[in-house]
């Protein structure tokens, strides 16, 4: 049979999100590499804000199909949903490893290795549980992942609370201000994780 | 007539709103209660912090509602925006009990004093109008309660605005930084009350 | 032939969004002139205020009409985007101006001037931009300002971080303070502004 059709070709939506997710676990992985191995810091940084590029080049792959394609495998505002939480996972990401650079840190925290293992921990999940996004006998299987994305996200919490009372002890008021700021960039970049998760919930409990 | 039907009972979400508007309610007085009489912090931040967790279980409740239900009282996006914006000022009147736990404030501020009556009186607003949402007859009279939650987020703005410049006269540095994360807190708390009436007032609009 | 008709008169949303952008411009512009001249702080900061009441105005009047008005010119989501976003440049632009003049900034920085400066070119692109709506034949010329506007984000990003680093260099740590949040409201202007181009090339992407 000949490969022609009338109908445009489906686009690849679930492509383009596994590409997204597997992109901004690399980034959670390098974040928590770098913070183990504290040297080389501009070379280390400079390689996760070209993630953070790739990055935004996907996102504006998938908006722009979104705005093109009138039937979309998931409903318009999802899609969307989906892909800019995603993005903000890996903006946060990148915010805290430049403020390390340009404040330069002279030494990451354990709390920051913490945080940054919970963030690889947590992309992973996202890594398995997106592309059961593709089968609908599957999808169920997702909200376990959530569950214990939602897990990790209390965990970060508790773990940034504690982090932000421990540096009044005794840190110099300046470095607080600075390390405030990158816990906070690791903070949202977990909130983001769980909002991407929530989004996951909400199209299972839609189509499942 | 025997009480059975085809049809799945209709979801109660205005229960379930109004259980949520109650919860936070009681939040914002627990907190101006504790900053009145500053004593068992660790106990009383508890009791808050247990109340966010209910208020939690209240909005996942109505969002899995909302999801398997295909025939809302109200458009699915203000359903959902209403649940997410309540349990949003639930979360920073808890950020910012916590908080004084966390710093070990001694004392609190005459300003957050004002700011926690400021959440009682705009929640007790709240309280009031969410249920006229039920009756299409009296759901103009909300407007009114709109504006005055308008109005009470205007004061709050003003409070905050000057609580940030009076702490550089005299606070400590380190006390500084802490009281801007604690004034944050309770100023989001109202600008997320303050989402709540207008998300009220859009429905109040479309349907009056 | 007698000047009436059964439909009601077409909501003159793009009208009203003229209206909105021009006035963010002019607020914009005052910033940048008041930067430029930093003299009569207390006067040039109630006139910043002003624009900000006049734009709560127009943001109100538009919300108003979209909620009453059955057919819309654009998606209602957008139209709502559109106008929060909008609102949201000239809020930031506005607590910029009063930070400084209640942490009684006694000079501004050259960052904050150049950060003013890229507020002024990203809202007069928006200027040019925003009236293209009205014409389908024209809508893809928005395109082209919605790069730009990207770009000069991108500008602006790199001056906060720059200037955010700098700051820690030379600076009493109070005004590291004050000065930090003085740069995060104008940081969150541009980034507004560049929602606002976002939006503008979703309509695009649909319609065009």
């Amino acid at each position: 049979m000949p490969n022609f059709s009338i109908m445009p070709r489906e686009p690849k939506f679930f492509d383009l999100f596994e590409k997204s997710v597997a992109n901004v676990a690399k980034a959670a992985k390098e974040l928590a590499d770098f913070l183990e191995d504290y040297t080389n810091v501009p070379l280390k940084v400079a390689r996760i804000t070209e993630l953070e590029h790739e990055g935004d080049a996907i996102t504006h792959q998938i908006m722009e199909q979104l705005h093109r394609t009138f039937i979309t495998p998931l409903d318009r505002e999802d899609i969307a949903l989906l892909t800019e939480r995603l993005d903000d996972v890996m903006d946060f990401i990148e915010d805290a490893a430049n403020a390390m650079l340009l404040y330069r840190i002279e030494q990451p925290t354990t709390r920051a290795r913490e945080m940054a293992a919970i963030l690889v921990t947590m992309t992973s999940e996202l890594v398995v549980a997106v592309p059961l996004l593709r089968n609908r006998s599957k999808m169920k299987e997702i909200l376990e992942h959530c569950v214990e994305i939602n897990r990790l996200e209390n965990e970060a919490d508790a773990i940034i609370r504690h982090a932000l009372a421990e540096l009044f002890d005794d840190t110099p008021i300046a470095d607080v201000i600075k390390w405030r700021e990158i816990y906070e960039h690791l903070e949202t970049a977990a909130d983001k994780g769980e909002d991407v998760a929530n989004v996951l919930e909400g199209v299972v409990l839609k189509h499942g």
